[in-house]
């Protein structure tokens, strides 16, 4: 298990330790509407591209609509308009480099308070029952950290008395508010953590999440045209996804989703509101469900292949072989915010000295070098070598755990193509290999040929 | 006493009772700081132009800084960045043109957030502490007429905490929270009556008004380039020349500062802060300071002229002299929203019949003769007239109320230039006059000349 995984599977113990609302798998709620059809709670995430103008909000509202007709009671979460939030993040920097976080957040949160209030209103048109909700006003409570603020307690008491009662709520995304009484952000990307964080809240059935693709792929389109979206992908392999480049879904907002049990379904925002069929239910939607294994009845043993292009390797040679010698390395460089993935331990030929490989992003080569350099003499390495232009490619897949053997057709298949591999992390549902960039779009390929996920 | 006139005393009457926050003059809290000067209290507003861009915000920190480097204690009101308001409002009559006030609000009141919390960061970069507050925060409590809602309460204590702490208080203008726990606006030019009502609330010495002119002048400089600016003037002449087109301040805001007392002082936010010293006193400051007439020595006869140009007069011929007649007139027309100005009844030849003449603005007289014809049978007139290109020019003094004739003389000197007069109103401190609008500029010059006003 790879320290990144770790990282998650630790943090969303204590996520699920400190949050107080909703538990578990998320209930279903078997009330009957008029059509004689089970009444679902659904919320709705709308990202900043789906609302980018005013035309795109009515689309939005048009998407709104289709689910109150099919009799579902609606939640729905709203980026600031594509642009906006960039617009107001760049005054902020203009005006003071080192800024206020509490600042920081009062000026950007409202290109989402901007976007509910259209919306809503855009809904009221169309003869929609509907109101805008800000984080402050549900309320949406987060700790202190301002600019990156973590959901602590959402009281959606009111919420649910409103949607229940017919009426849509259209909630500002990426905000809430702090123990200071003051508007607090979730950061960059919050708004599917807020979604994700009221589906769990309000007990609803699914979290659709609109974006401006339309489902999650075995692999990226753009490098593998015979990727296909796949209907349904558990939570722990979405996080291998996210975490490792799908870009569909913040990793945050996965694991809030894993921690609450909250189905989360992934589908495109321009697509024709009129041509969906909402009352036949998710399955026939286009789209991809992320779920609990469980729901997921053939488990194909490879689900996708994800990759990360920019990787460097660092490598210290000859490091003496004691104990504590990997926190004197990966201290400093946590310290410094610097992500370390794949780290390889090799003896070296005497066995009293070691040699310590590992990968960060190629933006945080030079730093992480930097830092080894003021930290050599508590680690005594003799010498320090680093390598740029990698790429990880990870293959995933829930059914790895009961199957043997899975990597090793990968390494038989890049052998046959003369990819060089540098180095191997595995853990339960995925493994990673290290090679050269040059190579990333011919062993995604290979990979997604040899693994059947070819349409 | 004009009609117009006797609304808004009666108005301001109803405000008195209503208003649960402090009443009466500002207390001048004589503390001292290290200075060794007395430490005042005082509101700064700054409107659109004055936060246009980060520069400007950057300027109106220099401002404040000034202020608190003087040993004052700073609440500052800020408007949203010019353009801003009416990007907002164009979104909100493009998505639904008959919309949710509610939802309105919510759209429109992000200008001044973001403004308040540039602002905010502005000041703590430039050494000076600083914090944003929203409507909600404070609370300011108004009623529930979203996008036009009056202020009922604010609750002073925090923010008086913070300020007599020496933190400034950045506060979001224009917005309020209303008994529904939502945003409330105060319609357009509400950060005026935001700051004066905050003036109030927090028992300040002073409310600088910094705007795009440096004060109240005796008239429109644009007209009479030898236009004198007014050291002081008092409350009820503001608020004639604020009714009747000097454009300096809202209404609204003058006759909340007469109800409370709050000593007014309008001034330029382009001055160079750093040639102003504060430390001087509010006398040798430029700008002009709106206060009782208590504190005006040197009373002037005649204070400054006013006009409004696109006037326009409708005539109703030959109606019944009855009990009444003035309701069946003017009742259609207050139903639909239409300001009635210099009403002139005069008796026709046999006394049975009357001759009802008002003005209206020109904008309204298509609609207003429309209602007319529609109750015609109610008031039954035989001919309905209406003249259009009109202006209005008062003479404005509260001097007028020990000194009689100062009407005749301004008779006698449009006489002279053959400027025909075709209405007069009078009140205890002014009067109108209705000529052509082709005279107004001459009319104008001529009452400043002639009235001892010229530099």
């Amino acid at each position: 298990m790879s320290s990144v995984r770790r990282f998650i599977l630790q943090h969303s113990r204590i996520l699920a330790k400190q949050r107080p609302f909703a538990q578990g798998t998320a209930l279903s709620v078997f009330v009957f509407n008029f059509t004689g059809k089970p009444v679902a709670r659904i919320v709705m995430k709308f990202g900043g591209t789906s609302v980018a103008d005013i035309d795109r909000i009515r689309n939005v509202a048009a998407h709104v609509k289709r689910e109150v007709e099919a009799g579902n009671e609606v939640a729905v979460v709203v980026s600031a308009m594509a642009g906006k939030t960039n617009e107001l993040v760049s005054w902020t920097r203009e005006i003071a480099p080192m800024h206020d976080a509490r600042e920081y957040d009062v000026v950007v949160s409202s290109g989402e308070q901007v976007t509910s209030g259209l919306l809503a209103m855009a809904l009221q048109t169309e003869g929609v029952d509907a109101r805008s909700w800000q984080g402050w006003q549900i309320p949406l409570k987060t700790d202190n950290a301002h600019g990156a603020a973590r959901i602590m307690d959402i009281d959606a008491e009111l919420l649910i008395s409103r949607i229940s009662g017919g009426q849509v709520a259209v909630i500002a995304g990426f905000q809430g508010i702090g123990p200071d009484n003051r508007v607090a952000t979730l950061g960059r990307g919050g708004s599917d953590t807020s979604a994700v964080a009221i589906a769990a809240a309000i007990k609803a059935d699914r979290c659709d999440i609109y974006t401006d693709v339309d489902g999650v792929y075995t692999t990226d389109p753009r490098i593998e045209p015979r990727a296909r979206r796949m209907d349904r992908i558990s939570f722990e392999e979405m996080l291998e996804m996210a975490s490792l480049g799908a870009k569909v879904l913040q990793v945050r907002s996965v694991e809030m989703a894993m921690v609450h049990g909250v189905r989360t379904f992934v589908r495109s925002s321009f697509d024709d509101p009129a041509s969906i069929n909402s009352q036949s239910g998710t399955d026939e939607l286009a789209g991809t469900l992320i779920c609990d294994e469980d729901e997921i009845v053939e488990q194909e043993v490879v689900t996708g292949i994800a990759y990360t292009k920019d990787e460097a390797q660092i490598s210290l040679r000859r490091v003496p072989d004691r104990p504590g010698i990997s926190a004197a390395i990966f201290g400093p460089l946590a310290d410094n915010h610097i992500n370390v993935d794949m780290i390889v331990q090799s003896v070296s030929e005497d066995g009293s000295k070691t040699d310590m490989t590992f990968t960060v992003s190629e933006g945080d080569v030079n730093k992480a070098k930097q830092v080894l350099e003021e930290a050599r003499s508590g680690i005594n390495y003799e010498i320090i070598q680093s390598d740029t232009g990698l790429a990880k490619i990870s293959v995933i897949g829930i059914g790895m755990r009961s199957h043997a053997g899975v990597a090793s057709t990968a390494f038989a298949a890049l052998a046959e193509k003369n990819i060089n591999i540098r180095a191997i992390t595995t853990s339960e549902i995925k493994f990673s290999i290290l090679i050269d960039s040059d190579y990333t779009e011919l062993a995604v390929r290979t990979l997604h040929s040899v693994y059947g996920l070819n349409q």
